[in-house]
């Protein structure tokens, strides 16, 4: 089984190949394809002493980048690497593909050119987040492929959130948050009210509305809300964490005593940055396609590309995909159930 | 001109009076009206030395409580503390008025008791953050009080934004910025599309759409968005704030060198805590709604309450409500105008 890696319109396409390198290096059971510009990846991997028979390369001289519309770039750019990657994504050997390209672009190739889970209205970007607690993490779905949703999205989205966090994560029975403006029942917008309702019906571990200032409390595995609080959620957290660490900043350069003191504090100051950094444990899913997708962030080096590529071994292994089909059954089966009692 | 302060159901009533008798000592111009249990402020008050002629105090032994339900408790609890301030506040020798009771029922009390401005849809809580840039701040409206909006809500939640900065913060042309998952101009979902188009239109500082990692950079003013959003960014500002604060700690108690260091940037860890704790500088405004109304957090101590004071005044010195009248006939202007151009 082989993984497919697109080097996309990324910030350090050489990192990305370098990720690869060693991938191969690392596990031995590691098979990919990297789709990008041949002589380039090929310049790379000549650092690298890598098993050439474990993989394989296609050229793709175009890429779509983030100027272009990525619905329109799919369907024309067909030499690009996206394109390329996500057509070899299709074949039976081919477990998953990892791209730190544009988020736009994998969004559109995975949704119109690999295809939707028969009964997702619409997949979703999930970025796993770190929490308070050590070791545990949180998953967003969605942080921003549906910026307009339907309350069946979000109950999907909560279902395969679930599936998620079950099978890469090992949480036997995640606890699922609704993002809201309280945590009282009755709090909520349209859109959230509805979708309370529905979450209760389902056999999950819905444990009801819940704060944002608790999103990284660890209290939760599953934020569940549209595309557009999620990335708004997402990103004030990006900012607040860096605003904080600025300030700090700041503040130790203006006192001698505390430029004095910081210097016995690098390893705590590390430790948080690390932990912030979620980014380079690996990329977020896109969850409610076909296969299995990972998208990296843009500016990923080698480490998170591995990160990126074991996580899609794990999603692989785990059946995630399977395990989305299923939830989606038992959507359907209590939906129906439901409508057959009123 | 006087300002009448409720009481209310918050955690630490005490403060609230003291905060109002320290008001008085500091500013022999203030006047101010108490709204509560009589008995329980003349006891606070007894630890004071207030100059009595300029204090009234309105006995109140009723509280409506953050589990009853604001629209009911505004129209039922006639002898809460919260409706005989608002009472109060209708004469016109009130300028505005405080309360650090529930926030529902401050709305509920200001929009339904008190009345909203002729043209305005729906009246918006604006709370005012820290930036990165010291002296800097950023007013975030919507934060609550709307959780389902319509593109004219927004549209004049931009336009009391500026308003507010201008009269308050003297910022002479306030960059607004619309809360969005991008920057680029065709970002955004339905509704914040529509409030985009909008905003172009009007002779505002609108800088476009802004995404919430940059929302405490200092590059806005007025962030613009529904209340459901705004509320899930302040809230996530706040535990992410905390958050970093948190393992910041855990990560010194771990290491003895760490320890060590914290000795020396006591006065570091306070500016941040300091700036984070924007509640205590004051309160979020109730804008749109015909009198002065600043909600005080729940848990605000005396010099919150008296940052609050202090605020009523400047936006009643500053002429806030004529100013939002005024910005609101803009509005009306330019979509008649553009509608007959149309």
């Amino acid at each position: 089984m082989k993984i497919v890696v697109d080097i996309g319109a990324c910030d350090n396409p050489e990192e990305v190949v370098r990720g690869c390198a060693l991938s191969l290096q690392e596990d031995s059971s590691t098979n990919l394809i990297i789709s990008g510009d041949e002589n380039f990846i090929n310049k790379v991997l000549s650092e690298y002493n890598v098993d050439r028979n474990r993989l394989e390369i296609i050229d793709a001289k175009e890429v779509i980048s983030n100027e272009d519309v990525p619905t329109v770039a799919i369907r024309r750019k067909t030499e690009s690497s996206l394109v390329k990657a996500i057509d070899a994504l299709k074949s039976d050997d081919v477990m998953g593909m990892v791209s730190a390209g544009s988020t736009g672009a994998v969004l559109s190739g995975g949704i119109f050119r690999l295809g939707r889970i028969k009964g997702i209205h619409r997949p979703a970007l999930a970025p796993i987040l770190p929490t308070l607690i050590d070791g545990k993490e949180v998953c967003l779905i969605d942080c921003g492929a549906n910026v307009d949703c339907r309350p069946e999205y979000l109950v999907e989205f909560a279902m395969m959130g679930v599936s998620y966090m079950k099978t890469v994560h090992g949480v036997q029975n995640p606890r699922v948050g609704l993002v809201c403006n309280g945590v009282e029942d009755k709090k909520g917008n349209e859109l959230s009210k509805e979708v309370f309702a529905r979450l209760k019906a389902l056999p999950i571990n819905f444990v009801g509305n819940m704060e944002a200032r608790e999103a990284l409390s660890g209290d939760y595995d599953v934020l569940v809300c549209d595309g557009f609080v999620g990335n708004v959620l997402l990103k004030t957290v990006e900012g607040t964490a860096k605003m904080v660490m600025k300030l700090l900043k700041t503040s130790i350069m203006e006192s001698a005593s505390a430029k004095f003191g910081a210097l016995f504090m690098k390893k705590a100051f590390d430790k948080i940055k690390n932990k912030m950094d979620y980014q380079k444990k690996g990329g977020a899913p896109l969850l409610g396609v076909e296969k299995i997708i990972v998208k990296s962030h843009g500016a990923s080096n080698a480490s998170a590309i591995m990160a990126s590529i074991n996580q899609v071994k794990k999603m692989y292994e785990g059946n995630l995909i399977q395990n989305i089909k299923d939830g989606i059954a038992t959507i359907a089966a209590v939906e129906e159930n439901n409508d057959a009692n009123s």
